[in-house]
């Protein structure tokens, strides 16, 4: 039997989100079903309500950073059992053979991942529909466990904004005494800050506002540079074992490349857009690199989760109700949010 | 005493270059006298020559590719005896001190590294100035030794495009069976193309022009791909390990990133310009990397000669006459050399 859950979405690029019902797949062998307690509110959310990246199928039902209880496993599960606090992040299935996938790359599965909305769904047919619903069926591989003593509502963002940031911490080797730069004081920037920190890190938050300098100290950085002061920046060129960048939009690199030293790595991971032009010599150099990085596979992203649990670590939010996705929305397009939105399903059920 | 020598230079960024006579520094103890044989004719000497960088300084005695023979040397010289076959190339002088010269970095030496021309000259004030002269004094940290059984014609550009293209496959680990692509076939990029293959490598040149397909072929590669063919680029999609550009002007890059494997990395050595406007999700879809390489320290561009000397490797070039110089800056700007001009020496004895 098809079983049937209460969710929120949009019918297309303009409309606001409104209550809906959809179908949730029947439990299967290596199932798991979910009561969704607390579902993140991430900026992709609003890009894929708004076709902004396009190719988006209606009606959107957003929401990657899902936090609930096991309610029932199949027969074939494992590795989870009803009560179990979980998580749900931005994928629900890949192929599990390819080359990215035994390499724990789901993100980058070479047949496509099913992302965990607005992807072709293999159960169903259609598209998958993510967490603004009161539950959610995901089989046990893309399933989290999430530790029990860390406050599950600031959990939620952990699972795309804290992975988001947390992989490229981790795969280049972030370790203690690395003098770490956190460009973007957002929903991903603040726990880049507060990552880089308990990886034992010298932490600079970087950014364009002064009056973000008191908060930025609070969560964990040591310095705070303001990018539009040049002496400043001048004072810290060549020094930053890695930079962290966090800006959500195309934005000029030179200023930040020159505070990297030789040999080191800005990593972009906020902005899927144009870039601007940037100088060549920028990186020939110092040898200096560029890259991108995109969520983070699901071994790494358990590591992510462990590792909050043992340093206490979540995410700063405000909880609202699913009935003012609406105003969240525009709030999070005005960067009016310390630092996630995170909905209380609760008020969904 | 000081020393006079022979040489080509330009007195203005709109001159020609024209006869000079320069001086030489007396030997010190650690220095080696270099009869000149060969310079090479790179287009960073034409970017000098016109001030093209600014900061150029006149009179310009440019060149940086070296062969010569010892005549003599100081008397705390171990390495190097006369008649020694030795060349030198983009850097005289460094601090030998700085974190930079002590991991072999002297390219980005942290107190700044003496360049061959047109660099502030320690010993005798003013600038720098390079090889297109009958001789050269230089501490004997920076003499390279050439193997004897190469062309010493050939063996010139080995001591910068050589270098340059050498460096980043080196310390990207290029190896053998990695699929390569060498974009742009100049100077650089035949030496990458050869290199590459020599290294191993399935190696593609990446060309928009079709009719260099077959010198690719002869100097090493085994597939050409036009860049221009968009079925092309689609089926190369993903599959190279390692991307060398030698691009010398500021261009597109997202074709050329949607060519790179996951993790896999495309090295900027030709542009030192701006490029122009990227999208974030060439990078952050596959974790993949830009990066920059300049030169390659000294120990370094002795491994590289090394090699050359193991595999029988110099540069495609055309021999010239100094008083020639003229017209082969204007053939270089037209791309119009197959790969490098080398100035014979003999011709300004």
């Amino acid at each position: 039997m098809k079983k049937t859950a209460k969710a929120y979405g949009a019918k297309s690029a303009t409309a606001d989100l409104e209550p809906m019902t959809i179908e949730r797949r029947e439990l299967q062998a290596t199932d798991v079903n979910i009561d969704i307690l607390y579902c993140g509110v991430c900026h992709s959310d609003i890009h894929t309500v708004r076709n902004d990246w396009k190719g988006s199928t209606y009606p959107v039902i957003p929401g990657h950073e899902i936090i609930g209880r096991v309610t029932e496993v199949g027969p074939n599960v494992n590795n989870f059992k009803v009560g179990d606090l979980v998580g749900v992040g931005c994928m629900v299935d890949s192929c599990q053979s390819c080359n990215s996938c035994q390499h724990d790359l789901e993100q980058f599965c070479e047949n496509g991942a099913t992302f965990t909305y607005n992807s072709p769904d293999k159960h169903l047919g259609g598209q998958t529909y993510g967490g603004y619903t009161t539950s959610v069926v995901c089989d046990q591989e893309f399933v989290l466990r999430v530790p029990e003593n860390i406050d599950p509502k600031g959990a939620a963002p952990l699972l795309c904004a804290g992975i988001t940031t947390w992989s490229p911490l981790r795969h280049w080797k972030v370790k203690k005494g690395d003098k770490v730069g956190v460009i973007g004081l957002g929903g991903l920037g603040h726990m880049g800050v507060k990552f880089a920190n308990a990886l034992g890190a010298h932490v600079v938050m970087i950014t364009t506002s002064p009056d973000k300098a008191d908060d930025a100290e609070r969560l964990g950085a040591h310095e705070v540079l303001i990018s539009k002061d040049q002496d400043a920046m001048k004072a810290h060129a060549n020094s930053f074992d890695f930079i962290l960048n966090t800006i959500p939009v195309g934005h000029e690199m030179d200023p930040y490349l020159s505070l990297l030293k030789i040999d080191a790595t800005m990593v972009l991971v906020g902005a899927i857009e144009n870039m601007r032009e940037f100088h060549g010599g920028s990186l020939v150099m110092g040898r200096k690199r560029v890259a991108g990085s995109l969520i983070g596979g699901i071994k790494e992203t358990q590591e992510m989760l462990d590792f909050c649990g043992e340093h206490n670590i979540v995410s700063d939010i405000e909880v609202i109700d699913m009935q003012n996705i609406n105003e969240a929305y525009e709030r999070v397009t005005k960067n009016d949010v310390k630092y996630r939105f995170v909905i209380d399903m609760a008020s969904l059920k």
